[in-house]
């Protein structure tokens, strides 16, 4: 049905009304006090959905953009690296770390298995001239629904004392706590089409005052990645370039709704959908690709097992206007993706598991016990 | 008044209704079947504006990122550079240049003077080694509206042979012809808050084969920015990052009026908005900054002798919300700028114009004739 679409992948996530409206006003100049008033507010909301008091910078840009920009400003050419590599974006990271021509060893996990922190740790306490400079990892790996042990990983970095840790919360932040001050992570980057519920097109690095340092040292080229241009411009509440002026409207809009639900609410709510989300597929008998224990909170990867995975995709939208995702690369046809990220309500999960249903009746694979799976989901959800 | 500013800076412009509405749907999947038919379209619609069958590539960053992502895919570190710097932005392609390693030859003109074609024909023909990889040159020069004859230039570059050109074309494409195909012009970067009448957050690259080859042997880092990417997604209607999917939007609705009004029209529009003004602001008396000769269609620079600028401009958005844009680095205070670029009709010169008359009256140095200025912009527009 036209206009009907519910989008239920792990990006663009559904946006909130107030948001749109205010992506939809006529733009104001970017160098006006109008505008820097945004800036003043939208930065505050993000050191509060960061827990920091450090810097949030914003890059029109996508999340990639942001990553890169993190990991360019705080390394030099030849510099080691160690990447945790368990997916699609895992695997990125290490691709941009080489286009840069860093010295990158790599800590691999397979795809649907979170990192394990003991090979971070092995890998740290061995190198003992503190070669490596940075520690790169993905928080939330969206192309599995694997949610990795940053907290643990994050301690093992500390304890090597000279890395820094990069951290990929592209599709963490927002769905979980990614505390920045408490747990000393130096830079974070993020996308705007995730957990801050508008549409693609910004991507946020925050920088503590340990890559401030780093950066200082930093030869790598860059210019419009360069993050001390966007600090000095901060300082002013302004952007060295022209910034993505609506969506930094729409910004000022979601971030409101979410400061009003409260971090803890959003967290609980984003856990709550993993949940319930997991409790129907195994009701309905399909299996889930992460263990229960490494599951993403934005994020559930279904395995249909003898199904092909797009066939399902395909009924869930063509008949219930429901998009999931599909699987990436080798898991395409494999897997899809449930998206619970961002402005999801009960209501959406439970329709999105009863759509399922649906289709898998329409495939001639129908659940043993038909309802089964929506009943597993309220049962979580009504908590 | 509140909602009531009418933007005429050179970016962000005026962006019409339709763009608005599209600006504020909801999003889909940037991997769906229905983004692609976006994609399809939008570059149709792109390579229309550029006349061009070559590529033109959209990123989510600004004009810069367009820009340096032009420099940084064709060309090696060392590589020998001749800019031209007049202004801001030329100034700002040197800085990119530097940034990389680039081995930079820059020809100088004065600010408010335009770059002489002369001057690169000697640098061109006194190497005879071909070292120089390529020439960079700021089309509309934004910062004091000077548009620089890069029909001339591009004629020497291609009498070198080895030279490609680099075309900012922020404040030109969409105001005047740039038409690449016919000139042969290598790469050309723009920014959407300009003559495509919608809001900041999509670069443009337009890139001939003979960019292409060169970007083969391209030795620079890069990853987001790194248009081989962008060129192989493009291949299947997509793109490589997640993009800003609700620009693409109101690019698709802002290009089918651009389509409506015709390439001939626009830039007729222009002309005679750009005649309209300076007519304008010689009857009131106030001195222009470029001579009529190298003026720029997209913006006006005045600079009111004896008055602080700041305060024209104070007053014209004060009293009659009307944003006009200021002088940028030492130019501040010194001039004025009038945007007439983009979504910008007869009617709102007028009250420009009008504007800034009644803003000399506040400021007691009221026009000799009151009205005047009117007149002569009314003349102009009526042809």
């Amino acid at each position: 049905m036209k206009d009907k679409l519910q989008l239920m992948i792990p990006g663009p996530t559904p946006v909130p009304e107030s948001a749109l409206v205010a992506l939809g006003r006529h733009p104001i100049g970017h160098r006006s006090a109008d505008f820097q008033k945004i800036v003043a507010r939208t930065t505050e909301q993000l050191q509060w959905l960061h827990q920091t008091r450090g810097s949030v910078l914003v890059l029109a840009g996508s999340g990639t953009a942001a990553m890169e920009a993190g990991i360019i400003n705080v390394l030099s050419r030849g510099d080691r690296v160690l990447c945790g590599d368990n997916g699609k974006f895992g695997e990125r990271w290490v691709k941009v770390a080489k286009a840069y021509g860093l010295d990158v060893q790599t800590i691999r996990a397979e795809w649907g298995q979170p990192l394990d922190p003991e090979a971070f740790r092995e890998a740290l306490e061995a190198d003992r001239e503190k070669a490596i400079k940075a520690v790169i990892i993905t928080h939330s790996e969206t192309s599995t629904g694997v949610i990795n042990d940053l907290e643990t990983i994050n301690r093992h970095v500390k304890a090597h004392g000279e890395a820094l840790i990069i951290v990929d919360a592209v599709t963490s932040l927002g769905a979980t706590s990614v505390p920045v001050d408490d747990w000393g992570l130096d830079v974070v980057g993020s996308g705007s089409q995730k957990g801050y519920m508008i549409p693609p097109g910004l991507g946020f690095v925050a920088m503590g005052e340990r890559a401030w340092a780093a950066s200082k040292r930093s030869d790598l080229p860059k210019f419009y990645l360069d993050l001390a241009k966007y600090r000095k411009a901060a300082e002013d509440n302004s952007n060295p370039f022209t910034p993505a002026v609506n969506l930094y409207f729409a910004l000022e809009a979601s971030m409101a709704i979410m400061q009003e639900e409260g971090l803890q609410a959003i967290f609980a709510r984003h856990d709550r959908h993993r949940r319930a989300t997991r409790a129907a597929m195994e009701a309905i008998g399909l299996p889930l690709y992460a263990p229960a224990t490494c599951s993403s909170p934005a994020i559930t990867a279904v395995a249909p097992d003898g199904l092909d995975a797009e066939a399902v995709r395909k009924v869930v939208k063509s008949r219930y206007d429901i998009l999931l995702a599909g699987g990436q690369d080798h898991l395409k046809g494999k897997v899809f993706r449930i998206g619970h990220l961002g402005f999801v309500a009960d209501r959406d999960v439970l329709v999105a598991v009863a759509a399922i249903e649906g289709a898998l009746v329409e495939l001639g694979r129908p659940p043993v016990q038909p309802g089964a799976g929506v009943a597993a989901a309220a049962a979580v959800l009504q908590g």
